[in-house]
């Protein structure tokens, strides 16, 4: 088999921060056809030899499991070539056709790490240059859109030129090795379904926190926020993989129909839901790891008294047999207390406690994404150590954990996300990516949120940099009796 | 609170090896009640001083977390007190009660520590020194009879003489960490009850496996055999905590009753069960850790050509709602493979596959009793270390262990089984002692067996010390299509 992989944005930050160096995984891991090239394009005059000493002289900046040696570096480079392009100038078209008729390629993939305007001209071209044969793949970037109405302009666009099995709208979250678990969990696992419904589980939180602020991204994330960055896509990409139904196998349609299916399934905002249950915020000044850490609106790039959100927080629910009155819990912030991704789920306490138990303790299974990929089930077991109390001893329980850590288990050089993702493109697996009904569905139900906060005079609350984000958030979530991991 | 500890056999094996150690335990904890005595009773003759020194002789030959020094052995000794008495001379009682008239006492506590055959001489004679007051308890070790009708002998004299409340049946299996928090997990967890039922569960396995051979008790046990020895007593009892209903509250007669009904529920016994669901055996010369090991029959105090079975393999069924159709599987044996003592619960397979599983592959929960107390959940998460072949990675499962390890979470120097048991005793809690009317059930259900094997010329297979017993064990739980752990 043999492939080519032109990568649109060939010398931009995604390139070089996550897609270069999954590429060098990948080909490090001997999964990587053999007879394949990797063409970076660009604006940039450079050569061959100058683009490969580029990603060479970045690897020194991003993370690897371990830096490759020359001489391994040097085989890597023999994949890489160099294409200048303006994609915006139908002109140079001719010249992307004439590379890829350098070599005869069972699949070529293209990903369009680049800026979301260009995509409408590109797909116009590419038709034009008759460049969307059946061995064609293209890769799309989030944001595809910045409301219903643009995602589904470009969705049209691409599709009057692609068909939707060769079109994938990547969602890195999706490659995580725990959200692959999370269905392995449930579907190959007969212990989880039987519990995985509103009898058993009293709540599920999900919580994409993340310390660092916006970094150079100012401009671009003062127009987008964190409902169109992290809700819109993935917190609600996770949101399906813990409700959806079992698919009836596991090809890319059967999963993808059932995600499409609570996303349909999730309750229809209403002026009330609105304001109760949506809390966004915006970070001012405040402190992370130990140093001063300046307010959204200081940061570069930022507009003077601007809006934008930094955080949001919300309640919904999926209105369906398993999961009615069941709420799920979503919170996703910029500058918060800790860089931590995970969901939780909470069971409903037994039903009749024979047993003293600590306060509000219950089960619950955690499975984290990040910093670490695992799992924790939280169990209550026999308390043993309160030896002066013998009245009580045999009579009290106390909290045990069963853990899971993926890297232990499977060794920390796991295939990573962007890893996963790229070698299910060349090998045309569309399980882990979104199909355009998903993705508008998911625009559809975030839009009315955008809506109320067009007319919401009042903004997003303040929260100090380094905290959990407003307090709005902790008395939506204790107006069900319940709290965030780290209230309770 | 004050308490007489008076252990009749103070200076016979248990005495030594179980029951000094775990009293000892129980100070150092400072679990026991401050003032207390602790009077062996022998008949031998010897001081108080003598007698606390033969124990402090014997605690070097015994596990002990931590050797006591000097100073805190001579704390401990001011507790021992020794009565010479002979149990089966009415004479001595006077003697026994004039010793517990030194010392007022809230709570006598009597333990038994020996020859059954005492057992009725000496209650007549506590009954007739006066010495059954509200304030007496009494502790029975096993055997408690050798079948149903010396069972109800002894159990009908002990009650005659003491009300049910003051007889404590000791199941040391009872007080083992692991058992106790079955019922923690499975009444003290919202997780478990809903699986805990034939719609999940595929089958459950016991198995107590020694690889001692029978030692110095060949007398003893030649007149026992596995059965008596282990299965109507441990196993049982092991059978009825995984297989009980909740109970109402955690008192004593609400557990016992629950276990009771386990009991009543086991499927009575038919010619053609008794011939194809129990398998005996008896072990022939064999090699245990590189060293060889004799026959049973050549051991000492064994009768020529004996029929006693060292090895029990059986299947039964608990005939209600809950369980019908799902076997439970009880193996038992001495001069095994290994020391192992573990509850095996085995899930049915996800109804639906949609993933590739490894051959046989299913959930597990095993309860490990010996050689150390943990739990551990097997899952099958996504197979992740298969790089080269890419197409599967992704639908491949792999199996995973979530572990809990009781000794790590709660320190190694837990509440030991005895412990636990005595310390129970002392402050009259009943929940993890036998009831008469259990030990009677589960008497009468054995009785066909020992019947059976009356009347079967063919006697007990024979298999190698060092192994698992007979084929016939493997035969009988493969005509389930299933297996036992260790051929899996």
């Amino acid at each position: 088999m043999s492939f080519d992989l032109i990568l649109f944005g060939g010398t931009g930050d995604l390139a070089w921060r996550k897609l270069m160096p999954a590429l060098f995984q990948a080909f490090r891991h001997g999964s990587l056809p053999k007879d394949g090239r990797i063409v970076g394009v660009a604006r940039d005059d450079l050569s061959d030899a100058q683009y490969r000493a580029l990603i060479k002289s970045r690897f020194d900046e991003v993370e690897l499991a371990k830096r490759p040696s020359e001489e391994e570096f040097a085989r890597f480079a023999d994949l890489l070539f160099y294409l200048r392009m303006d994609l915006s100038s139908p002109a140079d078209y001719p010249r992307l056709a004439a590379k890829l008729q350098e070599h005869t390629a069972d699949t070529v993939v293209m990903y369009l790490a680049t800026a979301p305007g260009l995509f409408t001209t590109f797909c116009e071209q590419i038709a034009v240059a008759g460049l969307n044969g059946p061995q064609m793949r293209v890769v799309l970037e989030k944001p595809l859109g910045h409301d219903l109405a643009s995602n589904r302009t470009i969705n049209e666009s691409v599709r009057k030129v692609f068909s939707e099995r060769q079109i994938f709208r990547i969602d890195h979250y999706l490659g995580k090795p725990s959200v692959q678990n999370l269905f392995a969990l449930r579907f190959g696992n007969a212990l989880f379904e039987p519990l995985w419904r509103r009898e058993t589980i009293a709540n599920i939180q999900i919580t994409i926190a993340e310390e660092l602020g916006i970094e150079k991204r100012g401009a671009f994330y003062d127009s987008t926020g964190a409902l169109r960055d992290m809700v819109q896509n993935h917190a609600l990409q996770l949101l399906c993989a813990i409700g959806m139904e079992p698919p009836i196998n596991a090809h890319a349609d059967a999963i993808r129909d059932e995600k499409l299916k609570v996303l349909r399934s999730l309750k229809a905002w209403t002026p009330e839901t609105l304001r109760q249950h949506v809390v966004r915020g915006q970070y001012s000044a405040g402190t992370i790891d130990g140093l001063p850490a300046s307010a959204y609106r200081q940061e570069n790039g930022v507009s003077e008294g601007s809006p934008t959100e930094t955080f949001v927080a919300l309640r919904t629910e999926i209105a369906n047999w398993r999961w009615a009155g069941v709420p799920f819990y979503i919170r996703t912030g910029k500058r918060l207390a800790a860089r931590s991704a995970y969901i939780e789920v909470n069971f409903r306490p037994a039903p009749h406690a024979i047993f003293k138990s600590p306060l509000g303790a219950a089960n619950r299974l955690v499975i984290h994404l990040q910093p670490k990929d695992g799992l924790e089930l939280h169990l209550l077991a026999q308390g043993q150590d309160n030896r002066q109390n013998r009245q009580q001893t045999s009579q009290t329980l106390a909290p045990v954990q069963l853990d899971l850590d993926f890297d232990k288990r499977f060794g920390a050089e796991r295939v990573g996300a962007y890893e996963r993702l790229l070698l299910d493109v060349i090998d045309g697996r569309l399980n882990l990516f979104v199909r355009s009904d998903e993705q508008e569905e998911a625009w559809r139900w975030v839009e009315p949120i955008l809506e109320s906060w067009k007319n919401d005079s009042e903004g997003p609350r303040p929260y100090a940099a380094g905290t959990w984000g407003p307090s709005a958030s902790s008395a939506m979530i204790a107006r069900d009796g319940y709290c965030w991991t780290e209230e309770c």
